[in-house]
């Protein structure tokens, strides 16, 4: 008799709504629990004060037993910032690839967790055994080396995870996809794909790598002062590409801001930066050179507050100002919700009389994807040829494009599921389906507060934030049924108080009348006092000015 | 020998920083001062409870006997929006088109303001004589119908300004923008053209508004449900558009949202909108018919939390469901800033069984800009051939490309000028120059308060919004030396208090010891009190958790 499969493998997203995915997947059979990256993600701009957030992993430690590791498919924030949080509550082994396991060290490092941390370093090659189940890795391209997907075989079948990736034909430093050994998983059969939806969206093929390289050198050469360029710290191909074209076109490099520095001391020492000797220079040095001898390499693409690029157009950065004529590349593209901030960069940087070269990848020819186009997510369905497909990285809308496509190449209507986070697919005996939703959500990091930041706490900030706050102080004698001092009034955020003084004058009487009046009643308990004495003042206020602050009676008795 | 001018003409834009000349352009000559719009614009991010912004005026009150008027170049809220503002401080005529008129006319009446103001009817041919100065006008294309170009014939020459523009061969009710007159005002010689450049970075031409008319008609026809439109409300040629694919489809039109039903109701009104007779449904019908024979024509294609479409998407609203296999076509781009908000209504609009239509209008076909792109922007300058070139309506960097597109047809470099709000440039006898600033900038809007809310009230619901408040009270015998009631700590937007007790009940005794100690060391000021206790909580508030909240500190005596 054909021996049926007792257990089942159920697989998931952690996170809360927004990107689906894309900062910690799940995937259990049995009793052993892999999880496939642990990255934080920026809070929403409904979530006042906070500064990172991370997936509510309530699941893994009510099961803590049975997670045998963390395994990273490579080193951005959202695949590894939320370690030293995770790792506190969770401490099992981190498997990942050199320049991944690099990042991850300098972060846990930071965090005093280096020493009590299990980390184990793999490559393409790699095989893990994780209690019933085991993971083979394959490289992939993306906008950081050593990218790897993750293949994780099971009793009911090979479920693969491609992690981010896209195909770069003609990759920086001959770092190819491996084509071959996703051919071979392919022909394995695939049970379930989980595949990057970044860029479904997005029609054809995402521009390999190299051809920013290629405009890099034509914009170094034609600029006669110095260069300043822009990109993410962790994009070490786009970085080479800078170097290269400093060598080419006999300029030295100085290197600008916390993290590109960090990222590039790191990727040196492990060998994923090829450094010409005396390239280097140190900040100090810039204006020593000739204008046309040097090129800047720099955080804040994004257009961030604090890095050295906006410092730059600010003109507040200590070694460097923006002189009439240099030349500044932004390449990288905003994030969406950073649109305006790269914006003001931009028109700040022209008005100092710098070239900016800026804009969509398309136009400026210096920033392409890390993502794989639609083209590219067609070539990695049929390489594997899954029976059922998760679209997985991705808001809800690319999910739903990415599930076309598959449909397009031939997977069945029925096997594929486009989940939210904390969604579950069962599979059993080959046959897929939805389970019940497990715990999932957001966790809100500000500052050392790790989830004590909840709904009321950011309720009470936005009210702050739109109309701010009111104190209203005074001292009672309830025997004498009287004021003994006050009412005063303090407020922060309402109204220019020097320009206000009527209003507030007249906001003191309503709350000495009101209070007044309830006592003359013999009205007394506290909370009502303060009821009244809110409800008065803030009908008064709104009337007054059509805001409402919030109000916070504090009464004293003696 | 020959009478040289007096008088210079001086053209500067109001405002503060971020859009340049967009809601509010100045023209003056000697004793005659000519507004063109009167605009409003939208907080930035920073501008925390802000409703609305508008243009600093204090040069135009301080020369109130000198505006002779505004002109309107069209109906558009940054064009329109900040009049109950200005007219209250300066009532002077106000002349435009009727469609313009009619939508400043319903603003107006909201705000009590129609009976005290003057607003005088003109068209594309009209005369207006403004002291000194002339006015005419040319018929443009925009987004909105009735929209005009203005010239200004001053002593010094004409001045062109062309309001919001683009070239539409094709127009939607044959609302041709007029070449003719434009060419014949680039013959009698232009001194200075003012010209749009909101698109001056992107090249080609911006395609005609009927070939989204094709493409709804393309949708609506393979729709077999209901289908939902969100567009602006005063894209009036858009919602012609959208009656016309739901007449050829057969299908009735219900309209929702606020704006939307004002809009189509004065356009209806003033002959703007083509309305087939038994067309129109109210929304009550909607459910009654079956669901191919509707349109529902909304508000909220910018995902705005209170809109029409946004409500459908959470399933909030009163009298629509969406339903799997519904059709949703978001008939425009994001404003930058409301990316995230469109993305969301998408996705939960997909999460209902939506077929949603959205995206850039290059790749989803239901959307194209007001505004001319580059080789139209080439067209005004050719048919305008002016000496002097000030690139208008954009950030900076779009100005920057507009002058480049400025010289390379021909305007000498040095006859461009690139202004922020503010700045101003004189032409005397012919000859321009850049002349000192005038005052200008941001008013805020917050409530009825205009110009209440300033840096200090800024900074402190920034402040509050990110870590909250903690008001720190207490009752202090100076005689006794002693505290005589309290500490008593008030939390709001901090932590969240119920889970936090032991860090609320260290913060007291914190403040307790502080206060002691200092009445022991006979310190009794209280301000030197009040400072103490918020460095010392405020120390060990950041040494806990890493935030740092307003400290208010409300010390009584008795």
């Amino acid at each position: 008799m054909f021996k049926k499969n007792q257990d089942k493998c159920t697989i998931f997203a952690l996170g809360g709504l927004g990107e689906i995915g894309k900062n910690m997947y799940v995937i259990q059979y049995g009793q052993d629990i892999v999880v496939v990256d642990s990255g934080l993600k920026f809070p929403e701009e409904d979530m006042l004060g906070v500064d990172v957030v991370i997936p509510d992993i309530s699941y893994l430690l009510e099961n803590r037993d049975k997670v045998r590791g963390i395994l990273i498919t490579h080193g951005h924030e959202d695949h590894i910032g939320g370690l030293p949080y995770v790792l506190k509550q969770l401490n099992v082994p981190i498997y990942g690839t050199k320049l991944t396991l690099g990042l991850i060290e300098a972060k846990l490092r930071e965090a005093n967790l280096l020493g009590e941390t299990k980390r184990i370093l793999i490559n393409a090659d790699s095989e893990v055994k994780l209690g019933k189940l085991v993971a083979t890795f394959f490289a992939t391209n993306h906008s950081i080396p050593d990218s790897v997907g993750v293949c994780i075989d099971t009793p009911e079948g090979l479920i693969v995870h491609t992690g981010d990736f896209k195909f770069d034909h003609t990759p920086v430093n001959n770092q190819y996809a491996d084509l071959h050994q996703m051919a071979d998983i392919g022909s394995r059969g695939v049970l379930a794909l989980l595949s990057d939806s970044t860029n479904a969206e997005r029609p054809g093929f995402t521009p390999s790598e190299k051809s920013v390289g290629v405009e890099l050198q034509e914009v170094f050469r034609n600029a006669d002062q110095r260069v300043v360029v822009a990109t993410f710290a962790s994009n070490i191909h786009r970085i080479q590409q800078v170097i290269e074209a400093a060598y080419k076109t006999n300029r030295k490099l100085a290197v600008m801001g916390r993290s590109m520095v960090n990222v590039v001391s790191i990727a040196t020492e492990l060998g994923y930066l090829n450094m010409p000797d005396g390239m280097l220079i140190e900040p100090d040095e810039v204006n020593k050179l000739p204008a046309d001898r040097v090129v800047i390499l720099s955080t804040g693409s994004q257009g961030e507050p604090m890095s050295a690029l906006t410092r730059m157009a600010r003109s507040t950065h200590k070694k460097v100002d923006i002189l009439p004529g240099d030349t500044v590349i932004i390449a990288a593209t905003p994030i969406p919700g950073n649109e305006k901030f790269v914006g003001r960069t931009v028109d700040e940087l022209f008005r100092l009389g710098a070239n900016v070269i800026y804009g969509p990848g398309s136009v400026s020819g210096v920033h392409v994807s890390g993502h794989g186009s639609q083209e590219e997510l067609k070539l990695m369905l049929n390489l594997m040829k899954p029976k059922y497909f998760i679209p997985i990285h991705g808001e809800y809308r690319m999910l739903r494009h990415h599930g076309l496509l598959a449909e397009g190449i031939g997977v069945e209507k029925e096997n594929i599921f486009i989940m939210d986070n904390g969604d579950t697919v069962e599979i059993q005996n080959g046959v897929a389906r939805r389970g019940s939703k497990v715990q999932s959500g957001n966790v809100l990091i500000d500052g050392l507060g790790v989830g004590d930041v909840g709904n009321i706490v950011l309720r009470d900030r936005k009210l702050l934030s739109q109309d701010g706050i009111l104190v209203v102080v005074v001292t009672l004698s309830k025997q004498e049924g009287k004021i003994l001092s006050g009412p005063d009034i303090i407020s922060r955020g309402f109204v220019y108080v020097r320009e206000s003084e009527g209003l507030l004058d007249e906001a003191n009487r309503i709350v000495s009348s009101t209070l007044n009046k309830l006592m003359n009643e013999n009205v007394n308990e506290w909370a009502s006092l303060k009821t009244h004495v809110k409800e008065a003042l803030g009908r008064f206020l709104y009337e007054q000015t059509r805001r409402r602050p919030m109000i916070l009676p504090i009464i004293m008795e003696v």
